[in-house]
């Protein structure tokens, strides 16, 4: 063991932080410790205070935590030394952000500012700011902002300027008071290095960067709200750093905290989603990673920059350097399976995924007679609208819930496939799917109908801890090949990323039932998603107007 | 005791048949005694032999059975003497029909019939004529039939020569072998009198008669098969009998089984729903009376003949004598509730209705955010479509069974109110809504709602068995005054029908909201319903064809 070198990948989840200790020349995982966050996701009380809907906030000691009860723990059990640890990657959930003060301090440890809602961290899924994407897609589509189409044409509710407007709106104290505004994923990075830096991904996926555009422009912010002109200048940086550089040696306070040695180099800050694509072996364009848990996440890699209507954006090296990095996904999958449980079978336990599986297998597509449209959570791509709401069709009194959860299953993946087509429509190719995540582990019905409606092959990312494997191959960038690493986020994918041998392949009967099946779901989606009928939206405003009343 | 004079109302239901004896003077009900059929619905097995789906059967000794159990048991337990039973009404489901011989003896049970399906009692809710009823619809149709625009422009495939086709169809075995086809109601009053006749009710709902113009054409039979050409004269009777006359006495076989005196007068056939308008005091028209049990029917009184697309129908003096009476339906209401029931509390005591409805009515009105199409067992009215299935949108992550169960209430009350709007945009007003049958009389939500949704007032039946009481008018109407009974229905209603004083009056603000929503299940309701996106007719078609390949 001792003459092996090692490569930590911490991922900052959204329950929960994980460290896996990885061998460099290998990939083999010889570690994991998990520490679910103490504070978890803050969305119903604050400090006794309770949080208007749609708000999630998280506390930044949980991420402080999760590197001091995990890292000293994954060394331990491993019996890898700190010696043997030659780099480190972090993977976090985005956009989720924080105000700090200029020292990098979270304004809501400050005893003046704990009860104030926006002193904390906004967890991605915090859906409170749509009034404000409302605007900044309105105001960039009347400017015909050239940046609106790497994001598909919308910008998001839940992304940085979307949540930092919506501190100034709601708190501008806060919003005065702190220095700098920045990604947990950033902020770590800077408490384990000292040193302030920010990551391509999120500045690319989230905040309006470009490496050739650069920034929004102040001109843009300006309008929008006077305030925000300076804000990029005053309380972010406009230095952004490319993925696997190495963001500084790790510090001595932090060393002491995760038993780990100061100056382990450690990697410019990364997003989960995006780190489990070199996991998955995945170098080239054609190859679509699902990233399938309560959400899916789709990541692309294109030779070109096409703009594609309803993706979630496209960044130049924002995946991997010197492709474009392409980003779609679906806001609701294994959340939307787990409410059918919590529905039908409130009082059962961990078995009844296995018996719904087994008895949804054994229904032949279309058997059902049901068909959903998966916007339970709303819709992220290729509609881009969270204010839409899941429908179900063709219920008899024969319906039953084992119909019902197989026809969910075949809607997310007909979501997936609208996501695919609306792909290749812009000029995408995608030749083959690969899946990491708990729902592609767990649910082999599941994957065998993603194959069958779309048609392709699905291959698995071989680690069932992909994110924070990408994170720790990144880490191993970061130390170089001088420091015992890799020079090139290439040079590790044959080594440490890849699939399983598994293949789940498209049984063509199965597909052609779908295909016919898929068509009535685009003309319900095109129905209730692009303005023919927008009752999701006026039952949404009068639930809404009946709650408040 | 001894000087009072009774009539016997008797109910030909679903699953059971029920005897009760009311007093002609007041109406008074002294005893009731129901039956359970012991053959019940046969739509799964019938003597170990499979049937097809859509199929429902019964067991005409039931009825039999019927009159030998309840009818002694009645007398008995009320303390009332053969003697003062004066009449005798019936009613029955409807069209619920069987081949006899000449003799009157179902074919079914003869040893060499007994394994024939269609040797059997072809049950209301026999769906699977549906192929016949098309085609009768689209012969009518081509022809310009007259008719046609009595049943609101489509012919049903419950109705009488849809199961008399199929059986031809199917089994002309089974017709050719049939001297005489004919309706269960008419079939038991044969029964007890001895004596064939057939009432203007079924005749004029289901079997395309009207008193002016006499039967559908000879030539339109010949049409749609050369051997149904004369299918009226050679196996049904084109004499057709007034409700409220008397059929004959009771036969002697007859009052040995049910105790009574022999030559009692029987009143000719009638129909479940239809006799429950005088049991709710209603005789004139504006006064709608709903039905409300597994289905409901909704009947009007009109003082003119109206074509109204989409209703069942309308048939002079076919409920009471001097009005054209208009028949509208929904075919799924309280096994709506019951499936949410078995599907979503699979294991749940009687109580979790109580509970559901206790909790739905905490809710506001549009609070649950959700909307229904309350098609899960098709539509009778105003779109007369078996295939059309129930959908419901606005389903998050958070939606609740008690969401989902109140949504349903209200799609189903919004059934209504397009059945009643449909009424008045064809120019019959409907100012005064009755309400009988089991949900309406456990279900206070579900009438309140019904109430704010149609923004009219409520009254409920006097009696919770209303059929019966129905039923047992007309019997006195048969025995006439000098027998002890009334000259006409007009005479019994005031004494003996009428309405509880409690009214559910519609709350306004209530009403406003569910107008609002109204449209929207208006817009929903053309869409998948009139032909702009046929989905769930495709849903079905491919769930048949995987089921069946």
């Amino acid at each position: 063991m001792s003459d092996r070198k090692f490569v930590l990948g911490v991922d900052f989840g959204t329950e929960s932080g994980r460290a896996v200790l990885v061998e460099v020349e290998t990939g083999e995982e010889v570690g994991t410790e998990v520490y679910p966050y103490a504070d978890g996701v803050i969305d119903h009380t604050l400090n006794g205070q309770e949080l208007p809907p749609d708000w999630a906030l998280q506390n930044p000691e949980d991420y402080l935590r999760t590197l001091n009860r995990t890292v000293p723990a994954v060394l331990a059990s491993s019996g890898v030394t700190a010696e043997q640890v030659v780099g480190i990657g972090i993977d976090f959930t985005s956009c989720t952000m924080l105000p700090t003060d200029a020292a990098g301090a979270p304004l809501c440890t400050k005893p003046e500012w704990k009860d104030a809602p926006h002193a904390w961290v906004k967890l991605w899924k915090h859906h409170a700011a749509q009034p404000e994407a409302d605007k900044i897609n309105q105001l960039a589509q009347a400017r015909g902002e050239a940046w609106l189409q790497r994001y598909g044409g919308k910008y998001s509710s839940e992304w940085f300027f979307s949540k930092v407007w919506q501190i100034l709106d709601e708190a501008p104290e806060v919003y005065y008071a702190a220095d700098r505004l920045l990604e947990g994923a950033d902020w770590i990075v800077w408490q384990m290095t000292g040193r302030e830096t920010r990551n391509l991904c999120t500045a690319g996926y989230k905040a309006i960067y470009d490496k050739r555009a650069g920034f929004v422009s102040n001109e843009f912010l300006r309008v929008l709200d006077p305030a925000l002109e300076h804000v990029i200048d005053q309380k972010m940086m406009r230095t952004v750093s490319p993925l696997g550089e190495c963001a500084g040696g790790l510090s001595r306070e932090m060393a002491a905290l995760t038993w780990l040695r100061p100056g382990t180099p450690v990697a410019i800050a990364n997003v989960d989603a995006h780190v489990s694509v070199p996991a998955a072996g995945i170098a080239e364009p054609g190859k679509l990673l699902m990233i399938m848990g309560t959400s899916i996440c789709h990541m692309l890699l294109g030779a070109t920059s096409q703009p594609v209507p309803g993706m979630c954006g496209v960044v130049e090296d924002g995946i991997l350097p010197g492709f474009f990095g392409y980003e779609a996904g679906q806001s609701g999958a294994g959340d939307i399976l787990a409410w059918l449980v919590r529905t039908f079978y409130p009082e059962a336990g961990a078995a009844v995924h296995q018996d719904l599986e087994a008895q949804a297998a054994a229904l032949k597509p279309g058997e059902c007679g049901l068909l959903a449209l998966d916007w339970w959570n709303g819709n992220r791509s290729v509609l881009v609208d969270t204010h839409l709401s899941g429908l179900l069709v063709g219920a008899t009194l024969d319906t039953t819930p084992v119909e019902i959860y197989r026809a969910l299953i075949e809607s997310i993946a007909f979501g997936t496939r609208a996501i695919i087509e609306n792909f290749e429509q812009y000029g995408l190719a995608v030749n083959e799917l690969y899946a990491c995540g708990g729902m592609a582990e767990k649910n082999t019905l599941l994957m065998q109908i993603f194959s069958d409606v779309t048609g392709r092959p699905i291959k698995l990312a071989r680690s069932s801890q992909a994110s924070a494997l990408g994170a720790a191959m990144f880490g191993a960038v970061a130390a170089g090949s001088g420091g015992g690493g890799y020079d090139t986020i290439y040079d590790a994918i044959p080594r440490m990323g890849g699939a399983r041998e598994q293949v789940y392949t498209p049984h063509e009967a199965n597909h052609r039932t779908y295909t016919a099946l898929f068509q009535e779901y685009v003309a319900l989606h095109d129905h209730f998603g692009r303005g023919s009928n927008d009752v999701m939206k006026r039952l949404r405003a009068i639930k809404a107007e009946q709650r408040a009343g």
